[in-house]
């Protein structure tokens, strides 16, 4: 049981408490974590690290009053136990319960949601400026971690702070990871000057302290600390360059040095950056052996960090392999990742072809535009990027890569639904995105074995192409010794029929094939047919089914709006075919997190809920 | 008649240029600038202060061989002249003639194409990546303006730079513009470095020389030249901070020295930047009095620099006048633009309001950022970015203004086709990018009075709205005094008919009343409806309109894949009604520069070409 958890029922009840019990509420919300986190699943590791932070903030700042506005906010567990949200914390990434992310519908304290990286310091900004101009004393505080700074967006806003207000606090959360360790020249900037001796000296000066008055001498701690924040202006050159005053490094986990600093920096009239060295997966001894892994995972042994070894392959292994393969055959072949060599897969790959791998931070217009120039020279890059964090690239996208007609893969990760992770996750807008982009071909495979294809039909595609593919297994079919190049817009008829014609994408293939069951079921000849591209679609088969059947049934794990089914319609229209057609997908609003099936079900993307739908408009009878 | 300018046929010609004939080239082609492009219209400011830059380039680097990449690229003019374009000079940006920007399909000596900013770090890099791999040896230039320091890809690019190559040269172009005065950190710092004490010797030392000299001694300079080169190791720390060499800053017009530090840069292994001051609009005292005005603009007197006052005022000027309405009624308005003041005609709202005036440079995902944060203390910004560039920020757009359901108001100026500026600049995927997304609104006025009331209406709108207006001039009606707010989602029936209905968005809608006429005189029915949103169409009254006359046209300055007549479709099949629908608009094909008429009758977006598409789905024949 927690002594002091249990009794903070908002940010109030935090500043109540002593340093010595602060140190205590550190260790029972580690625990907390550790075991809450093990039956949800989640982000465990960066909340680890976090503790001492979120703690020191809510004593000193006063949310709602104040802003917190985290970067990516997957580290936001904590806080969420400080404000309110205690009780319901079991419920974290469950239906109906807690979101895993800052979200501003949960609660007050959440001033800022997240779940892309790079976002925290711009939309701090805004807030900062808004204060200033409506004459406001309420702080802003930034929490990012050292990762955004691979990610331009921080620059933008770095750019514009010191001539914009005069008064934001940044926390550089500086763990030496995003999702795996971070790259290129700012993580090392970073880390040289964690490992400079002046931090060392203020470090070790620190820990002596406490080592020595223990916790009854928390005063004096924190008086000795005060003095050493005052200190601590060290070699951040670069935000000093910006305009920022730079304070750090300093121990991210000492509380009465974080406090100390927080009420420090509380004071300044100006822009400043405090940099905290934390350590990720702290209190965890699993977490800091597999620091990849346990950045967010699925449920795990509490006291072992074990997790059920997966029955089958992801999509995502598949696609790392099937690159492998490529690689093999063909030395052109690049595969290019933004920060998640987890996430896709392609540390598979990166043993087998590690000059051909590039992780280049969480950077994905840089990404896309480092594919576009080797594309120029010959190149054939394979971009893994989530199809929801591809959404930053869009303009690359259209303008870099398909204007200029360059040969660049986008493998689509994580297409469709996303299940736990939520709205910031899903993938599904990434058709209605693209589709309008000339040159542009979209592929979505009904299975591992046609991702195959699919990739090997991209590596031979004159062009930009873009595969889309869900996370998490498919279907588990057996993968063919060799893949084959498909005929670009050309769908598979996967059965015949002649009463309605159902046109389905990617894994909705299987959802499709079930509906045509029930249908047959009722007396109906239902063809079923694999679209395989979104764009182009195959208007000939579309043509041909829609005037033999009279119906036709679209369904997509996508939005309907711009989706598939509207490439659909697009195409009978071209063909001047006026026939019924019922699209399934999902509907005009932002689909809440949960699982996959309920929300499926919820909104109608299921077999039964087509039949409901259809069934009214067959044109024989039922049964017949 | 130009002496050295007309025989240069590729760049091998430059190489066979003595010094003083070098110099003589520069003021060659300085003068075919300021008279050629007083006719065509076009970017005369940056290319006027890149000619000494473009020329040692040119003379030290061997295109197409070696690779260069110009961020942006509306500064490619004096590159297009120098690799056997000067003899097509006159067509630029003319219809079928030269692209206003570098083209991979117009000359193997351009790289790599652009148009948008911040671009160039990243492709070159990818280029570098691709030439050490394959073992090549050639060289990647890559040419960017200080303000593309103010976009967030450069920063990405830089943070991967020093880790993945040895090889790569960036020059800074440093003219302390971007379109307006650059604004931010970085501007003020590179600012720093051009006026500290050691340039200015530098530069005086190199002046002197020239002067004591003449052309006659241009061995003599080029030697003094070269120690000065290996000696400009300046205070560039963030640069050495990302581990580049810098070098500079130098003289950007001084050819002896440009061309000798190129010779010295070429043979360093290790990535550098090179840091050269230039004048924008160097040569022609109307660009450099006038910075603003001459970066880019329609056709000049080229002796005074005058050009033709505008008999109306653009969609532009009424839109930051009506802001100003705005902001003068209600102090929580806010106006935000990336580096364009002048393009939105922000720069007239400015004066009016300067503490909620916001230029944050080059920087589209941070202004939609600061946007959204000031959007969550209650005020109301509007960001004015043409629907091109508002691409860069569509992850923003979804993820953190729809999704958290914030009243933040995207302008899109030069939503539709834009004529000579090309594909790179044309606004035609704005529909198909934005429809997807749950929470959005979607507005095109058909006239400057609806631009008026549309601003008026996402004012009072309690979420996110964009709204797309064309290029330049309107219809030039009258503006009401009091501006309205519309029903969400309303369309507005101009005309009643019962044989064909007509749904029409923004600039369309004068040719759908064409159309209208045209189908009038032929004895039909016509029913003429303003569509006023694409996102959400006025489903009762489409279904209205489509019942009745059993056939519908759309007409829309955007392309057809998913964009107005899509969702019209998509309206049509959720009410189940099926009629024939013409769908009128762009192609699935990046449409080139040219006049808007022109590349409207070429590609069947006049109401004369619809009336041939119409003419045979009419259910009463003609005439009767």
């Amino acid at each position: 049981m927690s002594e002091y958890l249990s009794r903070i029922k908002s940010p109030a009840d935090v500043k109540r408490l002593g340093m010595v019990e602060l140190e205590r509420l550190a260790e029972e919300i580690r625990e907390r974590l550790i075991i809450g986190v093990a039956k949800t699943g989640g982000h465990i590791g960066p909340n680890l690290g976090v503790v001492e932070l979120t703690i020191a903030m809510h004593y000193v700042f006063d949310t709602p009053r104040d802003s917190f506005v985290f970067d990516v906010s997957h580290q936001s567990y904590v806080h969420k136990l400080l404000t309110g949200r205690e009780d319901r914390f079991e419920t974290i990434r469950q239906p109906e319960g807690l979101n895993g992310f800052m979200l501003r519908t949960e609660s007050e304290h959440d001033a800022f949601g997240a779940g892309h990286a790079g976002t925290a310091l711009s939309a701090a900004l805004g807030m900062a400026v808004a204060r200033d101009m409506s004459g406001g004393s309420e702080h802003v505080v930034a929490l990012a971690g050292d990762a955004a700074f691979t990610n331009g967006i921080s620059f933008e806003a770095l750019n514009n702070m010191a001539a914009q207000t005069k008064r934001l606090i940044i926390v550089l959360n500086d763990n030496e990871w995003s999702i795996d360790k971070n790259v290129g020249a700012i993580a090392e900037y970073f880390h040289k000057i964690a490992t400079n001796p002046t931090y060392v000296n203020i470090h070790d000066r620190a820990a002596g302290l406490v080592e020595k008055f223990g916790g009854k001498a928390a005063l004096h701690i924190a008086r000795k600390a005060e003095e050493a924040a005052k200190g601590i202006v060290g070699r951040g050159m670069i935000f000093e360059e910006f305009g920022l005053s730079y304070y750090g490094p300093l121990d991210g986990h000492n509380l009465p040095l974080l406090i100390e600093t927080f009420k420090f920096l509380k004071q300044q009239n100006k822009p400043v950056v405090l940099h905290a060295l934390t350590q990720k997966g702290r209190g965890f001894q699993p977490a800091l052996e597999k620091q990849k892994k346990f950045h967010g995972l699925g449920p795990y042994d509490p006291e072992t960090g074990e997790t059920k070894a997966a029955a089958q392959k992801t999509y995502s292994e598949i696609f790392a392999e099937t690159l492998t393969r490529l690689a093999d055959m063909d030395d052109k072949v690049v595969a290019i990742t933004a920060a998640m060599p987890n996430g896709t897969a392609l540390d598979l790959f990166r043993p087998h072809h590690p000059k051909r791998y590039f992780d280049v931070g969480i950077a994905e217009e840089h990404a896309v535009l480092f594919a576009a120039g080797m594309a120029t020279k010959g190149y054939r890059p394979f971009c893994a990027i989530y199809s929801t964090f591809l959404q930053r690239a869009f303009d690359q996208i259209v303008h870099d890569v398909a204007l200029q007609n360059l040969p660049v893969v986008f493998c689509m990760d994580r297409g469709g639904l996303s299940g736990d992770d939520g709205p910031t996750h899903h993938g599904l807008f990434d058709i209605s995105y693209l589709r309008g982009v000339p040159n542009i071909i979209h592929m979505d495979p009904k299975d591992e074995d046609e991702l195959q294809d699919m990739m090997f039909t991209a590596l031979y595609h004159q062009g930009p192409s873009a595969i889309r593919y869900p996370r998490g297994t498919g279907p588990g079919v057996a993968l063919k010794a060799h893949p084959v190049v498909l005929e670009i817009g050309k769908a598979e008829v996967l059965q015949d029929g002649s009463d309605i014609a159902i046109f389905a994408l990617g894994a909705m293939v299987a959802e499709a094939e079930r509906l045509a069951k029930l249908l047959e079921a009722e007396g109906q000849s239902v063809a079923v047919v694999n679209a395989r591209f979104a764009k182009p679609v195959d208007g000939e088969c579309i043509g041909r089914y829609a005037k033999r059947c009279g119906l036709v049934v679209t369904m997509e794990d996508h939005v309907l709006a711009g989706g598939f089914g509207s490439a659909v319609l697009e195409s009978l229209n071209a063909q001047a075919i006026e026939v019924p057609v019922v699209r399934v997908g999902w509907p005009d609003e932002f689909i809440e997190h949960g699982k996959p099936e309920a929300l499926h079900a919820k909104y109608g993307l299921t077999a039964e809920a087509a039949l409901e739908r259809v069934r009214p408009l067959l044109k024989r009878p039922v049964g017949v």
